[in-house]
């Protein structure tokens, strides 16, 4: 049909389009590596919690910590606005479906306090836990010198899409090279989900980039504004940009996809499809030691005039360390997701995370149709 | 299989099977420039507001322009029809779903009165917007004249397809470059979804195109008789025609992406896909000011012996100005659409619509699963 | 992953998968001609009834006639087998759903009369229509001479799959050229979904081939045995042999697609696809005259050990007239199938159903996703 | 997009995107052959009955042998941990849901006895039927020479992904070739899914190789790790693995896909996708003489610390020789298999299972959207 094409497109995937292929040898789960190191911290397991609200404050930080994993505390949520966010976070999840986007709101308008700043980061240092803590590029320059006066280990910037370049009349961008400089500590950026993206930002002195825009079970963007991409292509491209960054400078830039991993099976695939680490939110806002009560929302979702995101009633379902590490009687994959990981990875002959990005992977939907035949069991008096 | 191949078929796209990708460069919102200009006039929001019985009358066409926007009213619609439109536009509220195809039918035999079609113009420019009305093919001949000597500024020819050549027995079928010349105004053409329609009618002296055949919310075309062209692909093609013709021509005709649209997502999905502007229907008959009281049905739902459509329950959910502007607490992406437009641009690296044009587009279908794990609150006591 | 490929697979489309694309030249429904000819015998409209008890009774063809179609008598269903038909499509009708296929499994056992087959014949000959009847290839040598006799004007050989060699031990398999010979009138024959099938069918003599294998909707042949080829690619693959066939031969043997038709978009579809008649029972089940009391059965459902198929609820919907010619309220492209097919073929610019063949098709799933926005009304008080 | 390539994902098939295409000859059900051979033993229908609790007891095992088929009893499962099985079972068929899986934990962490292993082994012998057993990889040492010693016929290794290697540092790992050398009988291994893994079990000196990786309806291994290959594309690799290395060795291993049938559509898929045989559990699960008492469960289900499964309630549906031989009234593909195999490979032109493996097969996602116009129909008062 077409005499003169407008423009290419290409097919991209998400978790669910793609499985894994069985390697040729099978190495028992303990026998596999999972280490995650950026600069001097290395982490046992390659897990980052999520900088939302209702996932990390400073008790669920030590405790992540204590297990191996980095929690990242968001400076500007309720911890910093509120002397007593639990109250807060009490009203959120009480708080109707129909008001709770307005309530956020009005929420997220309270000021953000420099004091709390440093009473949180000095509350997860005394804890004994790494402490990293994520920013918004417009509030970076205010922010940072205050965090790392108060001792943060690692610094977060991240936006939806966040890039190397920012136009703007009402104030000067965040220039990453100078910030990387003035802060010293290893920097973590994001989000962002192509190699041309991946690779600017890279070349800008930072020590790792999230990967991913629109993926996450509490976000919305795709439907406001059409934008997003896939993780598995997300990441399948932005690790390519780590690679053609690392022949280009000899530095490693750790990938870490965020966003849209529910089960363990999802986790597999990221690391398949080229991520050095992972962040993952709701998976943890399950856990008892989560702040949210079983409920889970994003960061967009409180923008006063164009909101994005859904709250989502994810449930209490287990202490953090089942969830990480089981044992479980759950099924479905939102338990044990270490052990399904270094389960998968012996599955698919990865002794490590690296040998994990060569693992073959096929595009392959999951239709479950079994349904028209027999039915997972209900209600068995 | 085969071993002469019948025919080829190519893929299309659709709103819900793409997405767009994040640029290298950020632009604040406020920095983005969205003009829609057609000969002499120019628009401060490229939207149409369609031609449609629910969404336009003169008060909406009056506050529509107030806002930026250009409404066009239908001049074969119940406005025309009837000297109280209001009351027909109750009844149809207020009947159930069996009877109102054939109520539709029954309401849109009355005949068009000249008189009517002088008083709506005058209405729409005493109230300081530019007048812009449709008339199907086969009454353009006749309505014309009338609505040109009422004052109109800009004249829709519109039917489910149109084409530089009709053949027909009971009538000379218009042509297309006579009219242009006739009315001297500028005129839009529609609807149409491939490349080479498209070049034959901007050929003839037309200034802007509809795209779009069988995609709106509340029509059936495809159901009723097979045709339909999903809108992604329709614009696309009909954007190169138009490049096409720029070559050749020298002359830029508009291409307005007409039907499907229902959230800033999809809206900013158009322009992308090379849309200049758009015409939109269910967003609007959402408004407060809209005549359909909740309700929506297309201009092929009336047809006395073979009706496309259903009528649509859109809800009024917010004002016009708010739909378009917010600020809102929806989250679903029906709400402020110009904030969306703009905040995609600018993720995107757009700073204009011409740029918009340019933005990476993938083929990523929307598949939600989050539901088998966790689902969006409902409900909260 | 592969070294070495097992087998090639391609994939192939059904209605649901494709759309039309309007053509350059729009042309009035009233300019279109639909005539279908097989030898003498001409059809205004390209239609045949299909073969089934639910579908065809002697009333049935009558009336069809009347309207232009030509409807197919089952030889082998209730109307030969029981001298009251009415008394057991009652029983058919009031059966629970969970006995029914062992009811029609019962029903089918009862032997054919070769009385009633003459009877039936007489009277549809009496009625003034065409007579056309339907026997199995298994049956034919018994019931053709008997069919014949008694006045029948053309003969349709079908079963599931028909081809034009057939290995068996305990018969010696229907030769069709001898057949074609001996009986010297219009055959018919199916059905077949494959070039190579199609053309071997040709060669043998007959005058039309039933396209279509496990589509239809009373039919489970792809959950039973795994065996079906989606209508669209059936149909241009066998159309392709049509085309090689009268190159080869200067012989045009008409394609005739057969079930999963449903609405006026499949049938335009069909046609699109190469066919130059079709043969409908789901549509046409829904008439008033319909011997089916608003069900519908399929041929494969009463075999004794392997049962293919389910009844339809299709329900009673209006007259046959109506559902072929309209006018109608009903905008699911149920009705007024005609209308549909003329209007179509304008849009498309086709003058005729060679025109037809040469329709430009889409892959474009259709999709429906409005339904999170809005929904098409219920339940107005 | 992409700049550099991370990896190529290439798109795999399960059963429900793919169907048979008739044949040019069509064969009488009753001339077709459908015998199956290992070594010594040829079966006279190619199936296997799964190594599951749910399916497969010593009576079931006789009664399965008698009607031409091999049962696999689970050397691991409940029959050689408790002396009365048969209460565990019924135990496992009244628990609610959500208590099952940690019941079944707890079921499976009662030691195997090896007295238990040598009695339900002389009781199959006993019965007259070849004693198929299976063992996983782990626990293959130790058990085969009971088994050996207690008269088996056939052993099964088996566990979710079983490769020529294996990389332990608590255990050598198991040395297939030493095995097969060790038992002297015939040996199928699985399961498996690629093509070199394939190959090089092969090599090993195996007969019979089980194909499919979370594919079973009672299997939620991709979702728990995110690994599994739909079972058409994995047939096809493992078949073209069987055929390159009986080019290489003049062996020819038997390729037997195991997991995810539930219909005779989709078992004809299998033969066609190049099995030899196939293992089959939920349709056999609904059998009056499987232990399962109506449910049905996978063996991952209980391990202790990543379970991956869940029960399937299947129902009990029917004798054995009715769901293998019919006569039946069900329709949709669950009854009569063996009918249902022979018809479709009479369909296809294939007189045996070798021609069944050159069999035409497409890609064509089984959408059934009648649906939407007509219902099969329920509550037929």
């Amino acid at each position: 049909m077409p005499h003169l094409k407008f423009k290419e497109i290409e097919r991209a995937y998400g978790f669910d389009e793609v499985a894994l292929v069985p390697g040729d040898v099978t190495i028992n789960p303990d026998q596999t590596n999972i280490d995650f190191t950026v600069r001097d911290f290395t982490l046992s397991i390659p897990i980052l919690a999520s900088a939302m609200d209702a996932i990390v404050d400073t008790a669920f930080a030590i405790a992540f910590g204590k297990l191996g994993g980095l929690a990242v505390l968001n400076l500007e949520g309720v911890q910093t606005r509120y002397e007593n966010p639990e109250e807060v976070l009490s009203q959120i999840a009480r708080t109707p479906e129909k008001q709770v986007t307005s309530l956020l709101q009005r929420i997220y308008s309270e000021p953000i306090k420099d004091k709390l700043i440093s009473q949180r980061i000095a509350a997860i240092k005394k804890g004994g836990a790494i402490c990293a803590v994520s920013v918004t590029p417009a509030n970076t320059k205010r922010l940072a010198p205050i965090a790392k006066d108060a001792g943060m280990d690692m610094l977060v910037v991240q936006s939806t899409v966040t890039t190397a370049r920012h136009v703007s009349k009402s104030y000067r961008g965040l220039i990453l090279p100078e910030l990387c400089q003035q802060v010293g500590l290893p920097i973590i950026v994001g989000n962002c989900c192509t190699y041309s993206a991946a690779l600017e930002l890279m070349r800008t002195g930072i020590d790792g980039l999230l990967i991913g825009v629109g993926p996450g079970a509490a976000c919305t963007t795709r439907e406001v504004i059409g934008v997003g991409v896939p993780q598995i292509t997300a990441t399948l491209h932005c690790a390519a940009a780590r690679d053609a960054y690392l022949k280009e400078s000899g530095k490693y830039v750790a990938v870490i996809t965020d966003g849209g991993i529910r089960t363990g099976g999802d986790l597999c695939k990221a690391f398949a499809a080229g991520a050095d680490a992972v962040m993952i939110g709701s998976p943890l806002a399950q856990a008892t030691e989560a702040p949210g009560k079983g409920y889970h929302w994003g960061m967009s979702h409180s923008h006063p005039a164009l909101p994005r995101g859904t709250r989502v009633a994810v449930g209490t379902t287990g202490s953090l360390e089942q969830i990480l590490f089981g044992p479980t009687s759950v099924t479905n994959g939102t338990q044990n997701l270490i052990g399904a990981l270094r389960t998968g990875m012996g599955v698919c002959s990865a002794r490590d995370i690296k040998e994990m990005h060569k693992v073959k992977m096929i595009i392959a939907p999951s239709i479950k149709t079994e349904g028209k035949y027999f039915q997972a069991t209900q209600n068995v008096p």
